[in-house]
């Protein structure tokens, strides 16, 4: 007798050898070869398409001849007919093997396609979405041998995708039979995580969308996914409504102390603006709701508790207990979410600590430090700035209290970064004379037409990368001392510097409106920066580090700044500037991992246990980090990295050093004591 | 060294040897002894009291001194003082072994006490409720190793109560912050199954009930359970407020369909019955709404349906499908349940099949025929006839339609069972003068002082067991003939029997209202009776048995009418007469028996899918049996238990016996064709 063909399955290189009219979908099931199919090898769903390869292929040993695949039957040519197949490509479900074939599975046919991210750092995405549709055939209602419609149904699904023990919500078991019978006892069931059955339709139904949702104190962004391409479809952002009962955490858990019941009311507003979100990017993608199955969610812990309908008041003072420090799988219902199909599932990232909530889990996930072979610290900056630290072997994280001065908060002419805002700047060190940048115009404020580029949205403020900049030039032109004066001496150099009461500030745009740097936005941004440095130095000194490999900034704020004016002002420890990049909304980005790979949802709450988690707010050494870094480095002796890149200036005063943050002269100080 | 002190308790005979000043709960847990706790070995609960035994055990080889237990400290007085010990008990967490000892643990201090039965043939209850109580002692948070709340709470109850992989749902993280602090980190939690966390109170709290409820289509009844004796403490009924939407099953199904929507109305009046039905018995008992922890129900398919929200239309038709036939584990909430605390789990005992529902389960659970040696025979009266029949070995169920008539209703003086209506009724052979007895008063109508013990309720119609005594009565004294002839010859002998039109009536009770026997009372009476026997015998058939060994009577008509009579007029079929007897409300008993103990949920589940299920509906042989068993019996050949107990009489035409159920003659006339 002869040998059964041998089919090889390219790109993974599995073969075998199977009968003659093994459709090929079956052979490549049983090799363990990543095929997709929604509708069980029935020719509806499309999503097993296949390329044979037809010659000899000396590397697999095999000649594949057109003949030794199976024509096109009435299934595949009605497919074909009604939605199309690509030249080349055939249904694997209905192709049967007539002898050897080399057969490549493209990587839209594969579950777990790899979705390849822009940044190079970053790791690639593996599909493997929490919803999964499954088509199945239901044996229908028998007198003689009763039992129940959903019993057929778990056993369908048992029998034909080998999904075994599903759960049913009573929500689904009160739409099952009317779905059996419209669809004539053929339906799509959703199936979450191979354990829960969520909901089902009348026939088949290939359209499964879930949205991964960032819940920021002050912005709120979801982005709307196709769970069958990874892809995001639609992406938008909204204020989170809770503004209105404070700007901050701190004075959101204020307000619910003060008024019992605040929380209740808080927890409503941003569930209606997410589901409000949600119904946007939907609307945007064409999207039905009711196709949204699946939503995951980042957040710090205080708006991670009161999506959850949580009250906060514990996460207001030491010891800041979490509720819970898991991940929670959820209803869309528990939550009152409307805009998505209300067996969707959800799935709310896990908490770190009081301070470092899910949105820091979702960095962490979207980043990798945990897989990094080199020492990454990964800042995600805020109101409050979550900081990672480590590699593989070991993982620290901390939340240092920057406040809102990088947003633009607190600063005279600070505004956020929207269209007319100052976002970069340069300072000519002879004249002291600035020209800047506009956010929405590409031109200098020195070169022409930009009179007329900015002339729609006016200029009417700096944003949070723009003071970052005018600081850093106002050091590096000498108007700044290094402990944070701005030198009133320079008055005499430019009419920029100007007396300002007791103290100084410079000039920036003398238009309308004013806007100048006042020794009181100096402050405000020290402040912030030496707590976000500290926070960096503390996580340094438990590892036991000097220095990191990499530097990673998050958030909005993290995005825009130039990393060279952030190392110049030591907002950051030293690090090789080719090292220091921006992740955008990484926490975002952590969601929407969390969203497309259930696995990652194991992942991050196996990471998280090991983090090892630092209270700043009890650390003595935290202070003196604070204390130490308020002023300016004012040489490279602790930034070697910054040597060539800019030129710093000379110390003015005999004691400047003391106030900067030369920290490893400190250290090495406090070492030899 | 000397042996370790040897302790051994009873009456488990369990036995083994402990350090001197081990406690003797520890003691006995090590060794497996059934010994209750709430409290964990903190003299809080009192529930883990023994009794020890003093003097010489030569069955145990032991003599078990006073000085052999140590005394009670501090902890036990408080107790004592507070709420008392019995005396000659002690608290085993608080008592130390100090050489050997024999140590009685009493019923009351077992988890898993034996709830005697007052049915001698009904197996006892095993107290195993499905909620358990445990106060635990919770890490508090500590900043420094920060965690959630909710996670230490699931270490303690895995430290101190050996309780592992909880869940938890979001309800209970909602409160948990709260109760922990007021509980100053000591916290009672009630776990379900060993499953689910699903509550907890702040500091020690050890009140827990539940209520088991039998969803009937006409009354609803609740009994409220203490989870830690066992006893009922309230019992109610109420009538399903259902019965406006139609009076019976069917009725209520076209109700549905007719009216789209109609089944939500009906979901929401009868669970708005059912929560007011558990604020009686609560407020009845002195019970907090809060304390009811757990809750199960049963009821025939359209109630089960209806209960959970399921639209119940395909009932309504072939092939009957039900929507699900297993249990199902819901929480208080999804059922809109707001008497009982919020977090309680409720468990919905599973249907068999299309017309045999969570009811019949529940008197398969009460009845225990799965368990059964004899072949038993067990009806579930309503409407429609739910009946089971086997052993340990097979079972059958189906159901037949009998319709209302057993219950008062279609008959023309028929009433429900309640004072005032006739139950028991003798006609003397000579006279055919009536004799009766009615509801709320033990003396017969021919007794002196019967006018007046009756004048409060007055005489107002004739119940169901009533019905079934008046035509037995009628039939043994001729004025009935086998095939149901309300005989007018006898109108010559007595003035009761009267013309009625075409026909001829039996005057019972000729006051105001007169009630009177009408032939078409007979009829409705011999259409539900052949129901009921066609449905026993098509089951008999099936298990190819000929005699049954037990009968049991279910539901309120089995548990008036008298055996006797029933089987005079055909109802069931033969069996010693001493092995029929009553079970009143045996599919509330099931709810019960679910109630109180978790594994009976179990029990049944794996039973009923092994019941065979017969649609009576599709049964070409029911038909057969259904005319068969139309007339009524005219001699003890079919039913030789008769045989010395009434004298049937002649038959008086030649050709009554084919209207009679002899159906033991017909089947063997059919197996000999």
């Amino acid at each position: 007798m002869a040998e059964d063909p041998l089919v090889v399955f390219t790109p993974s290189g599995l073969r075998g050898r199977f009968p003659i009219g093994t459709p090929l979908l079956e052979a490549a099931r049983s090799l363990g070869v990543d095929i997709d199919s929604v509708c069980g090898g029935r020719g509806l769903c499309g999503r097993c398409q296949v390329r044979p390869g037809f010659g000899e292929f000396a590397k697999h040993g095999i000649v594949s001849r057109a003949e030794n695949i199976s024509g096109a039957n009435q299934v595949e040519a009605r497919y074909d007919q009604k939605k199309g197949i690509a030249a080349g490509q055939r249904l694997s479900c209905q192709s049967r093997i007539l002898g050897d074939l080399v057969i490549d599975v493209p990587a839209e046919s594969q579950v777990h396609k790899q979705l390849v991210r822009k940044r190079a750092e970053a790791r690639d995405i593996e599909l493997d979405p929490a919803i999964r549709l499954h088509y199945i055939e239901v044996a229908e209602p028998d007198m003689h041998n009763p039992s129940g419609d959903l019993e057929r149904v778990l056993a369908a699904l048992e029998a034909q995708w080998g999904l075994t023990d599903l759960e049913c919500d009573l929500r689904v078991l009160q739409m099952l039979q009317k779905v059996l019978r419209e669809g004539g006892w053929k339906i799509t069931a959703a199936v979450h995580r191979g354990q829960v059955l969520t909901t089902a339709w009348p026939g088949f139904h290939d359209r499964a969308y879930g949205v991964a949702v960032d819940v920021g104190s002050t912005t709120i962004a979801a982005h709307l996914c196709d769970l069958s391409s990874g892809a995001v479809v639609a992406s938008a952002g909204a204020m989170n409504p809770q503004i209105r009962f404070g700007e901050d955490l701190m004075s959101r858990v204020s307000y619910v102390m003060m008024n019992p019941g605040g929380d209740r009311e808080m927890t409503i507003v941003v569930r209606e603006a997410i589901d409000q979100l949600i119904a946007e990017v939907a609307e945007e993608a064409g999207v039905a709701g009711q196709d949204i199955l699946n939503a995951t969610f980042v957040g710090n812990p205080v708006m991670h508790h009161l999506l959850l309908g949580i009250d906060p008041t514990e996460l207001g003072g030491a010891p800041f207990a979490l509720a819970a420090n898991s991940g929670m799988t959820l209803w869309a219902s528990e939550l009152d979410l409307k805009q998505i199909n209300p067996n969707a599932r959800v799935y709310v990232l896990p908490c770190i600590a009081g301070h470092v909530g899910a949105d820091a889990a979702g960095v962490i996930l979207s980043e990798s430090p945990h897989l990094s072979e080199e020492i990454m610290l990964v800042v995600d900056v805020g109101t409050n700035a979550e900081i990672i630290l480590g590699n593989k072997d070991r993982l620290l994280a901390c939340s240092s209290p920057t406040g809102p001065a990088f947003e633009g908060a607190q600063i005279s002419g600070g505004q956020r970064a929207a269209p007319g805002a100052i976002e970069r700047v340069r300072i000519d060190p002879q004249t002291l004379e600035p020209r800047f940048r506009v956010i929405g115009s590409e031109l200098w404020s020195d070169q022409d037409g930009f009179a007329e580029a900015t002339a729609k949205t006016g200029i009417t403020g700096i944003c949070g990368s723009g003071i970052i900049e005018v600081l850093a030039e106002m050091f590096l032109a000498g108007v700044l001392a290094a402990d944070g004066t701005i030198d009133g001496a320079m008055a005499d150099r430019s009419p920029r510097v100007q007396a300002d009461g007791r103290t100084f500030s410079y000039l920036l745009y003398e238009g309308s409106p004013e806007i100048r740097i006042t020794q009181n936005d100096v402050r405000a941004i020290q402040l912030a920066k030496a707590a976000l440095y500290a926070g960096a130095q503390l996580l340094m000194d438990r590892l036991g580090v000097e220095r990191v490999d990499r530097i990673v900034l998050a958030g909005a704020f993290g995005s825009h700044i130039d990393v060279t004016y952030a190392m110049v002002l030591g907002l950051i420890p030293d690090c090789d500037l080719a090292k220091v990049g921006s992740a955008g909304n990484a926490a975002g980005t952590g969601a929407r991992i969390a969203l497309l790979n259930q696995r990652a949802r194991d992942e991050i709450e196996r990471v998280i246990t090991r983090v090892e988690k630092i209270e700043t707010a009890v650390e003595p050494r935290f202070q003196e980090h604070f204390v130490a870094a308020m002023g300016i480095p004012h040489s490279t002796a602790s930034f070697p990295s910054l040597a060539g890149v800019v030129t710093l200036p000379e110390p003015k005063a005999p004691n400047a050093g003391k106030a900067g943050n030369d920290n490893r002269r400190r250290r090495r100080r406090r070492a030899g004591a």
